[in-house]
């Protein structure tokens, strides 16, 4: 019963399939069919037109942004909990040639517009100093949280007025888009995201992200030789395409971030005051004992010590029923 | 009928196979039972013990290769032809942060031993030129030959003496295995190879290659963090472990190597003076008009234009029987 | 009456003439005899066998050493106020070809072995995060306070422990020596520094700093190309040499930094509770209205607003005796 | 009797005079009215608004400019004796983050319009190959021709109809000028080029070389950014444009350029058919065999062995007359 990761889930049998139908002699890299669907499958879902690329992880998509939006002599604005800064072990400053990533705090490991602000305040003028050239944010949040598209707004408000360029980590932009209940555009383009980064493999692809620019055609177009240059051009792209053409098919991609969800939000109810931060998406943080830790362990459920006193628990698309039940009962218990 | 590039091949069945047994719920990133049974997989294959690392493209396992053997403030020899210097968009510099590729001649992509002592001779001493620090070549070269064990071996004196580390680019190291019909362990590190780019996928797989260390245990590890920091630790590993392991079982990629090769020599028996290089691999080169070229096109076959005058033909492992005979008849009659 | 920055100072009557010593037609590059002498003339001040580069900025040294301590994979812990930090527009980051700095508090810039302590403990092992491979500190800090040998030696031990390379941005090495009224040996290896910055141009320098490898000799000798590929070995660098040799005889770098460290004294003793730092070196952060700012500005003196309601002044050693004068009664007179 | 290098030559009277008016305290960084003042000198010198900045050393100045024309997986045109390629130990790859340098052949390391075509045309479009981005040209050569204006434009128009970036390497772009006897304008902007590396440090300076940006606003602003970030940006910037503007008043530069080239004329009188290339700036190539090699060190002649039965002479600014004398007169007694 595993509640480690939504990096440990399967891949969706929607997936599965559309690998095997792929399985043949086809064109090489990006040129095939399905590749080359991308950009229209991704223009409808968002409602306008955009650029979309497949990579293999959300650490080569992130960067690639990055990179896209940020000189290697500029500073990127972002939470001090952000994965980029914590769990991608420098790929950023990798991409950029170098950028320097410039941390805020804030609950749940979101940006207030007020904390940007003051971090840019904070930023003398001047060569002396990486001077700000864009905004990352997470979404959902590294601790589970969804920003509204309201907040991302503002957030795009002042990335716009600062001329920095706007990115959002959406390797659970699925969870976040579900919990939300608003379209993709609205908390992505509509709210100032100039790349956002489309998380597919913790809700139930194998091995396919997408990275998608809004505008920005010329930066899109450097980060295919950026993707190339960086080894992410895989030769048989077309097997990338089709996971992520799968799960846009009928709001696979919605179905399975809303299972999880759900999954979360069964197990929130069970874990009242001992959660550290609301469950907006499928992650949840809990205050537990050393020794009730234990308890869990012994009864079969695997998750993370994410501090003294506070373990992560992560609900994948296709965690059990009675798995969830179980843990729900087993977290009541305590 | 593709004979465009092995890039366009189908996954082998054992791969397709080995996807499905690896899509259950499991340990993420390279945690995994399959990931973590790499190392002795490919010591056993190898005779002896080595590191091996799963990664999306060639490209990526060449570039960490170099980064692994080469400063930034290095030059790494190698072939005009070479795919790092032709085909890659300068990912050897990206991931080596700006090392500079040193280039030689030799016909049909191989570098001789002359050659490279005569390029080491042309490098000065001193701050004021890049100082040779790696040796990379291609088995199967970029036009299909071999380098037999002994040619390697005497490249690998060179570079012990010489202090360089010696990388080689096996895309198609299979095809060259089965035609120099050796053990692997005989033309790579028995003759000096410190880092292999083992090529699957053009060979079958569908998106895993592996980068084995001889040795260089040290380099190895910083590896670790060099994949990760370029995007190339998939969050769910094992599928491509599990991609490896199936060809590696039952010896699957000679059994597919042989096929394309025994293909291309098929082909090579029908083209006789047109040949432009000697047939050793799967990769055939042809001189031909443009308007033999058109009829070949017209008869259905695909093929990349080479240079003026000169096509590229390559067998897949999954070509057709029938296709390779209505090529080899196509050229006959030219 | 400036007192906005030592930068701002002129270079010293020897270092004026040692220039015109050398104003003759000799070697090129660091071939020269002046700057052969280096390593001799400070292995001689540091008592054990270093070897010594001359650089025109404090920004060169200390990113050049940090490359050499640090891979770019890595992170280098340093104080949250370092110049490294905030004050070289990303070139540690540029040199190191993008590694993370991680930042620690401390009052007056310093850190303490706690701090480093704990700021290793919440890194976590692992490729997601990037590991720890240096730590530097600056002395004299950026707010004007040195290091004792048994602070450094403190830190030097956990350094040593844990593997990371130790760097000291001697930007104002002269000043803490001068203070601390230590050998130059005390304060550098013999408490565990590996690289020194060795700051001259502040001090009474025109353009010419020494990095300072204390064993590391593999490091020392790869920094010489570094330095020349970053465009840091000067065609002429026989007029770098002369500046430093110059300054280490007849210690006129200590002469000059007790200058500049009495004037500050002389100030600080006028400045009595307005005092944000101790006074150890020659910079002085004072706590001053924006109206007793506007009036020692009307007075006639110059220096840097620091933050809402605090100036920093920094007495050069070529500062006027009666400018300090006038400068302390001032003051005195708010 | 040095005709090793000009880097060897001493600094002019106007130079050291200069650094001695600017000793005095004054503002750090380039905010001294020096530094400010190298806008309006060079905009004067070029009859048009350039951006100038000084820098160390032409490696520094080179590849600034590369970096600011070429992006990290773009290719920089160069001919293949070019001094980026071979003298910097990979500074442009460096600077630029790993663009790379693509090598063209010609006699005295010169490119003519035809071979920059042709070797566009061997460049295959797409992602898998880096893109042209500039072109870097060496005027002197360093076979010591000179392009004229008009070979300029010429290859300036292949750079505009392109799209590439052109750079002029101008390390003895006063030899140049002074043997073209053409104003500065014509064999620069007026020809197409896009920036320039100005060098004095050759020519009787101690230090310093200009980076002239002829249009190019934005990239000569973000290069404020890379100068400060390659830890270029000296803190006593006065002492670098006092330099500078010493060499442009009266035109000494030129006065010392055609000491230079004078005495390189008169040498090559009495080399005759020795001459490997036509001599238009200061460098000589003459062929000369080992034993009238070592005839000439016996009568105390210092200079570069170039190549087999090739040794290189190079006349400085500051040589003496009746050194050139003697060396002609023992040239021709050879």
């Amino acid at each position: 019963m595993r509640f480690f990761s939504d990096n440990a889930a399967s891949a969706c049998p929607e997936v599965m399939e559309a690998l095997h139908a792929a399985n043949h002699h086809d064109t090489a890299y990006d040129g095939d069919a399905l590749s080359q669907a991308l950009d229209a499958a991704f223009s409808d879902l968002f409602e306008t037109k955009v650029k979309a690329l497949w990579v293999s992880t959300g650490t080569a998509a992130n960067s690639l942004a990055l990179a896209a939006l940020c000189p290697p002599y500029g500073g990127i604005l972002c939470h001090r909990d952000a994965h980029i800064q914590n769990d991608e072990c420098g790929a950023p400053e990798f991409y950029t040639n170098g950028a320097k990533l410039i941390l805020g705090e804030g609950a749940g490991a979101k940006l207030s517009p007020e904390t940007v602000e003051s971090m840019l305040e904070r930023m003398p003028d001047g060569v002396h100093w990486v001077q700000p050239h864009a905004l990352s944010i997470t979404n959902a949040t590294e601790y589970g949280l969804a920003y509204t598209p309201d907040e991302v707004a503002a957030l795009g408000a002042i990335a716009k007025a600062k001329k920095l360029g706007f990115h959002m980590d959406g390797a659970r932009f699925a969870n976040a888009v579900a919990t939300l209940d608003c379209t993709p555009a609205a908390v992505t383009w509509k709210a100032g995201v100039d790349v956002l980064s489309f998380g597919f493999v913790k809700n139930g692809g194998m091995s396919a992200e997408a990275l998608i620019f809004f505008g920005h055609e010329a930066e899109a177009r450097a980060t295919l030789y950026r993707r190339k240059r960086a080894g992410h051009l895989l030769s048989k792209g077309r097997y990338m395409a089709a996971q992520i053409l799968a799960m846009l098919k009928d709001d696979v991609w919605l179905r399975n971030a809303r299972a999880s969800n759900s999954g979360a939000q069964r197990v929130a109810g069970a874990a009242g005051k001992r959660l550290v931060h609301p469950v907006e998406a499928n992650e949840l943080f809990l205050k537990v004992s050393q020794e009730e830790a234990a308890g869990l362990r012994a009864k079969g459920f695997d998750f993370y010590n994410w501090a003294p006193g506070e373990i992560r628990l992560v609900v994948s698309w296709d965690q059990r029923e009675e798995d969830i039940d179980a843990l729900a009962a087993a977290i009541e218990a305590l």
